[in-house]
């Protein structure tokens, strides 16, 4: 289970003060959209030259142009470039083949998408890296949670293709861990808080617990317990 | 009928040399979505520094984060921001509430929307100034157009709202000003045209020919050619 810092309120300066701060203890950065329509993919090559080591993921939420669009995300230096799951099929896929004709990898973001299950497996088809439920930032504010579209999701695809997004913060974390989902993106709840190290170092020790829990066999764990 | 020109490969050099031939002959250029993804809003800036009396169009396909993303390309200086129609029902409220704020307009782009006629309905409630049909670039290549999507809308909306995008040239502009949209969107035929200003010029005087037809009525128009 990877852990995902979103950056949507930030200039290219800001982002960078954030990254370093994090960059040793995440797993993938995201160059949010409000960053990309003010800045364009500035922020994306400027945080892949600071720390060429940490995966960066541009959320364009490309919709058309799919050759063109995922071209200058890869030639940025993106090692994630998004794609808007409600895009036509010929976009999903053209995004698709693009990113890994560089090496690079496809997130379909499923924002607005009703019928999850079903365009989950679609998508899927057309040869993504990750599929992510996401509940918008304008819906959250109704009380909405991507839970039960990650529940959807998970049920319809591998988990290690799935991802979340959608206002978690270490309060709410456990709920999708359980779900084991590939990636987990938090955003503000991280990048505003009073200490982002700190938050993002137990949010990331929460992540970290569970994924240890799934993946190691009780008997192991006995014996590392023994061993300590 | 309005005509409004989209720059979508361009740098913000190029696009204001663009510009600079037809910026007295068009009613709306547009910064498309790949020239954001690019530079982010600085074309528009720079376009709206340099063309005041310009109307130009920032290409955003808001889909989340409606207030925060408009006021950007408000502030950068967009006369008119899109949204995608696809977005929840409070990101385009918000997005045309925030644009009105500051005395601009909204554009929702239908692409990738099935339902033409519903969600054309449904947002035009909610507060837009335009609703476009839009055929995908990428989906164009099947061989698909705006025009039927175009005829669903015209039946669904009050004309003075539609406009529409996808592929239209100087060949194709016939079938769409006859269903009277307020703005006809035309791209690479104008923009990749060997002389830019007089294919501009061309498609202006398609437009204008219609739009005089079904304004002027018939006596008026005798009375005109028995002046000349």
């Amino acid at each position: 289970m990877k852990l995902q810092i979103a950056i949507d309120i930030a200039d290219t300066n800001e982002a960078l003060e954030i990254a370093g701060k994090i960059y040793d203890i995440i797993d993938i950065v995201e160059i949010g959209t409000p960053m990309i329509i003010m800045e364009g993919l500035a922020p994306v090559k400027a945080m892949k030259k600071r720390f060429p080591g940490l995966m960066v993921l541009a959320d364009t939420k490309i919709v058309d142009g799919g050759e063109l669009e995922c071209r200058y995300a890869c030639d940025a230096g993106a090692d994630i470039v998004t794609v808007l799951a409600m895009a036509a099929d010929e976009t999903v896929e053209i995004v698709a083949a693009t990113a890994h004709r560089y090496g690079r990898m496809v997130m379909a973001d499923l924002i607005g998408v009703t019928n999850i299950a079903d365009r989950a497996r679609q998508i899927e088809r057309l040869g993504v890296d990750y599929i992510c439920v996401h509940t918008a930032a304008d819906v959250q504010k109704k009380g909405r949670t991507p839970l039960g579209d990650l529940r959807l999701l998970t049920a319809a695809i591998p988990a290690d293709k799935t991802a979340v997004a959608g206002g978690i913060s270490i309060k709410t974390i456990d709920e999708y861990k359980d779900m084991n989902p590939a990636i987990i993106i938090s955003g503000s709840a991280l990048t505003r808080a009073p200490d982002v190290r700190a938050a993002t170092k137990e949010m990331k020790a929460a992540i970290a617990v569970k994924h240890q829990n799934k993946t190691t066999p009780v008997r192991e764990r006995s014996w590392e317990h023994g061993k300590t």
